[in-house]
């Protein structure tokens, strides 16, 4: 018979609401709910509680010898990160939500974890998608590396992008309703310029490579220059434009970046619609498994937070980074990638052989061309997507193409992902 | 520091090999290889390891004290089953990749090694969708139940029908095509009709459900009947057929199924292609995972057994039905499921009113109707697709409309299956 855990939930907001159902209204073995920890001790909850379990002084939880296991579902960095380590020091397993956190701060938390042989759970800090990982890690440290990972991460992006190509409408409407739904925040930045994507990028990097080193910037793209455009092309060509996270090794190398690519419509990542979060995992053996989980949403997070609790109170292993490797960022020029070129020319004789005489140059084969008839004297656009190329070549052959006279704005690029399922 | 446990492997085909080559050529920190076990002792095989692993008595293997788990991967129920219970009995515990037999005669296998604590080790026998089923069974006996399961778990079919509807070719021709490239045997049968599938969904259901009862036989359909002619309406109509193993849970009674199904072009069970398997699972609270993955391969089921070895040297546990409690199979009438119904009619004036009268008079309500000019004067398919109905009165007016005399063929129902990702 395993001892019952005694447990404090710091912050009672939804998704502690929602733990505190779990753990109280329902009931779950194993787990027994001691203390809850708010700065707002009066506002209704939709779940009552014995008042002698509210305190609004978080210390008073951290210091208590008789609690096991804390939850801090706060968010923010502060003070977040001084509950977690003073819960830490004083002997207690954490579980976490706080993806901010554990990206900008994680390698304190988990060096203080790892010191005091202490546990971390964070699947909620990507819901769902954890399970893959755990599970590759748990025999890839001995049978296979990993080759790549291709992740969705953001449910506002998805839920964006989807409703622009569902529906028509053009970015900035598609974002004014995700905030009228509640989908997006009134400041959308930090989702729809790729910060939470990056974030959650860090964790799953740390996690793939079981080091909690802290790497240096990647690069992060977001969604605000997608145009209805470039969806509807893509959307032609068998598409969907998606933001997606990436982390490719190679010799121990990581090169990692977060921007908008082009995703084919079959496949798991590209018939991601809405608010669900998508991951493809490809080993060194050119296997790939793939995994789809709700990214957000009380129920979801709430149920992610019970997952490592109850891993914490049966003894499971909880995955969690546990060296401090310093990780290589590497770059890409050498490697070979398919992009989607968006030209915008003058609608003149010989622009297609002056670009295709470019591409002639850098020896970059191209795979389809969409140019159509100039309904109005605008620039016309003209797309192209090419076969494998080198990033510096097509860089180089860009450069050469935006100085034409007949070029009449910047080419947009974006990556076209190979989809291996 | 955990003991190093010591490994025999029984069965030196494909997957034996592969797994040799982990144990053996790699080395896999905590399991050392100590013997070999094939009746055919003299071909040559890509890995060579030393003549005294070998042995063609699996008893001398069985018997000795020494070895810790046995890997049996002969395939079919005997000697494998009595190899399995030996080996458990003589207190070792015990990998499988063998799903007829886990489907067949795994109540005896988990009984007894439910009886003797030791573990049985079976993720090679549904490769990669194991994971999903592991994580939701941790939590789910707590905090939420399984609603229904859609899985696709038989790459033969699951090639034919992506042949059929990529090269539009007809379901002989495909089959034959499979043949040609390995996919398929030369007796297709277990393949085809759904039995491999039904093997899969009863080894499933016995993990989510924690019971190794052994259930009696449920509704099995192959897709020896699909036509060419299907998969190109339903093309139109956005959808891909797939053959679909169902488990769908109310108030704890099981309604289990194998059979073609229409589901949703783009999403993960319908972007699924070639020899992938898929899984998504729906928790009582509506909540969609899912989770692709190679669905067999030497290397991929070689890595499960690996994992398998992992967990039992690591102690963690095996997700393994340890109860033997009933499990009630139940009917499917009251179910409201969609439906696409091609009708085989004759090309004459109210053909379609007759047929829309019946489906008015029983409360079916039309989704979608394709019916195009004749270019013979053979049958002309017309196909409707149907909203939410009840079995029993699907059932019911089809049995009318095929009674009516500009009918000329037995219809074609196919179930539409909903995505919610």
């Amino acid at each position: 018979m395993v001892e019952t855990k005694k447990v404090a939930v710091v912050g009672f907001g939804n998704i502690g609401t929602g733990v505190v159902e779990f753990l109280y209204q329902k009931g779950v073995a194993g787990l027994k709910l001691s203390r809850v920890v708010d700065k707002d001790l009066e506002r209704e909850r939709p779940v009552a509680i014995p008042a002698s379990y509210l305190t609004a002084d978080w210390r008073q939880v951290i210091n208590d010898p008789e609690i096991d296991i804390v939850v801090e579902l706060i968010g923010g960095i502060e003070p977040a990160k001084s509950i977690l380590l003073a819960a830490l020091q004083n002997g207690k397993d954490v579980v976490t939500a706080n993806k901010m956190l554990l990206a900008q701060e994680g390698h304190c938390v988990f060096q203080l974890a790892s010191t005091l042989n202490r546990r971390v759970g964070f699947r909620a800090s990507f819901v769902g998608c954890h399970s893959l990982i755990h599970e590759f890690r748990q025999a890839g440290t001995t049978t296979k590396k990993f080759r790549r990972i291709y992740a969705i991460l953001n449910g506002t992006c998805n839920y964006i992008l989807s409703i622009m190509s569902r529906e028509g409408k053009r970015f900035e409407e598609a974002l004014r309703e995700a905030q009228e739904k509640g989908y997006a925040e009134s400041d959308p930045s930090e989702d729809i310029d790729g910060i939470d994507t990056a974030n959650k990028i860090r964790i799953l990097l740390s996690l793939i490579s079981n080091s909690y080193h802290a790497v240096g910037p990647f690069p992060v793209e977001g969604i605000r220059d997608i145009t209805l455009q470039d969806i509807q092309y893509a959307a032609e060509l068998e598409y969907s434009v998606k933001l997606v996270g990436v982390i490719e090794q190679n010799e121990g190398v990581f090169d990692v970046s977060v921007h908008p690519a082009l995703v084919p419509k079959v496949s798991l990542l590209g018939s991601l619609e809405g608010v669900y979060n998508g991951i493809e995992l490809e080993d060194e053996y050119g296997v790939v498994s793939g995994l789809i989980a709700p990214g957000a949403g009380t129920y979801p997070t709430a149920d992610a937070v019970i997952k490592d609790l109850l891993d914490i109170a049966e003894g499971r292993t909880l995955p969690m980074p546990n060296s401090a490797e310093d990780l290589a960022l590497g770059s890409t020029e050498a490697v070979e990638r398919r992009y989607y070129l968006r030209f915008s020319v003058a609608d003149q004789a010989g622009v297609l052989a002056q670009i295709c005489n470019l591409f002639w140059k850098y020896n970059i084969s191209i795979a389809a061309v969409i140019q159509k008839e100039a309904v109005s004297n605008e620039f016309v656009p003209v797309v192209i997507t090419t076969h494998l190329a080198k990033e510096g070549d097509l860089q180089a052959a860009i450069e050469e193409v935006d100085k034409l006279g007949v070029v009449k704005a910047k080419t947009k690029i974006i990556w076209i992902l190979k989809a291996n399922t």
